[in-house]
């Protein structure tokens, strides 16, 4: 038996449903939550797509175990009716600080009582959240990166006011379904995993705007130097550059805004958005 | 026949002696100079050490190559004679500024006068030392890294008196002795792999000082998210601590002085140096 036993996840995006495939794999039972009929069909759709990245990534073997986990799976519109029996609900919805507010506030007047709410978000912080959620003791951050298969990390991170219990039994949960659990013992903008990759990122963006080295030189050095798979600049076509770009542009950092220049000029306006678009800093068939 | 046909390795330590191997083993001749009988007699210690080194890397049936490698490799205490028939002086000195301009200003007095000079330092710039070779244009930095044979690239950077053809011929060079040219094409303080590590490593260094996570945590993440062998404090372990807290207390930055102090109480006074004493943030037996 699983530390909770029926979750629901909110929003049927990259990440809900991926989520939703992981927890159920593990056989919890799942309710995933989208707002409308339309968005509903759409995630069913993007979760038999996951399914079958899932089964490239670790072999048909895995079909049966697959199939009988989009069997725990039910998709709903109705938020009441979604968490009526769910003792853990993980937010994944779009990252806006007033959309995460509102369903919060729709979400803490229809969950049981002692439900506990974990939020995916990568860049807001739980403690902007928590006072919408109605309870601040049971409510905290379970960040899941892409591929949740395969980075299996699960950083768990809560506010000041998270009851240290409800922590732990969160990341004990993260757990039993399969996830590596990263416990951040304070609130990080950007969790472990980001803090340590922008740094990163920055730096070798800032080795290529000042004509230093170009990025595939970059790239072999760290791949030499550190036996990494990928150099930075593989990391930013992973990421997407429209995303790179998006952040460097938010920053009022001179640095960044001419990295956002350099972006968009270069490779945006170009159409190169990285693996996405099949070109970024370097070619994908 | 490779680019250089006679190089001079000043320096017997363990970057020297390494430098001394890789070009010999591509059937380059290397005398290798040190101040003193003494110094030369350690050297050939080392060098012997770096072979068994290496062999344990790539296996014993390299040894027959490796052998023929230290037949080419000669050890001198006299300058003049040292440089007399090299086409290329590779200099591996202790890394103080005052020092290896003496050197330089020694070695352009000797040396034949179209003799190329590259430093290996890994913190002074070229810049600060051309003058004192007496040949700036015929001056660059040549940087390896410590492993030689697996970690193989040389970053190769000029000076902005570099001759641009003498870059070229540098960097062939590297790339004849098995090695993968990193061409930076401006100065850069710590090159290209240590512009990208150190900002890794300092924000791996504020994770744990800010509470946020412990080390093995952050490099479980690092690992997980980024498919990297080392997270950030298994690198500081490699590098050792001692040379990080060099670093760190020589920073005027608030942060690098509180990681130094961190550094000293935790680990050096403990007697953690990291790999090299068996013991650092991790156990090694």
């Amino acid at each position: 038996m699983t530390t909770f036993t029926s979750v629901t996840v909110l929003g049927a995006g990259v990440l809900g449903t991926q989520i939703a495939l992981q927890t159920a794999r593990h056989g919890v039972p799942v309710v995933v939550y989208d707002i409308s009929d339309d968005a509903v069909a759409a995630g069913r759709e993007r979760l038999a797509g996951i399914v079958e990245q899932y089964l490239g990534d670790v072999g048909e073997d895995a079909r049966p175990d697959a199939d009988a986990a989009v069997a725990r799976i039910d998709f709903a519109t109705d938020l009441a009716q979604a968490v009526a029996a769910a003792d853990l609900v993980i937010e994944a919805v779009p990252e806006r600080l007033d959309l995460k507010r509102d369903v919060y506030a729709r979400l803490a007047e229809v969950a049981p009582a002692d439900t506990v709410f974990a939020t995916n978000s990568s860049t807001l912080l739980p403690s902007a959240i928590a006072d919408a959620t109605g309870r601040p003791d049971r409510f905290l951050a379970l960040h899941f990166a892409n591929h949740v298969w395969r980075q299996n990390t699960a950083e768990v991170m809560g506010t000041e006011q998270t009851d240290p219990a409800v922590f732990e039994r969160v990341a004990t949960f993260a757990e039993e379904i399969g996830m590596v659990p990263i416990r951040l013992h304070k609130e990080q903008p950007g969790y472990v995993l980001n803090s340590l990759l922008v740094p990163l990122l920055d730096a070798a963006a800032g080795l290529v705007l000042r004509g230093v080295a170009d990025p595939e030189t970059v790239d072999t050095t760290w791949r030499i130097g550190t036996g990494a798979p990928m150099g930075p600049f593989q990391v930013y076509d992973v990421i997407g550059l429209r995303t790179a770009y998006a952040v460097a542009s938010a920053s009022p950092e001179p640095g960044a805004q001419a990295w956002a220049e350099h972006l968009r000029t270069e490779y945006l306006d170009q159409g190169r958005y990285g693996v996405e678009s099949g070109e970024g800093f370097y070619r994908y068939r």
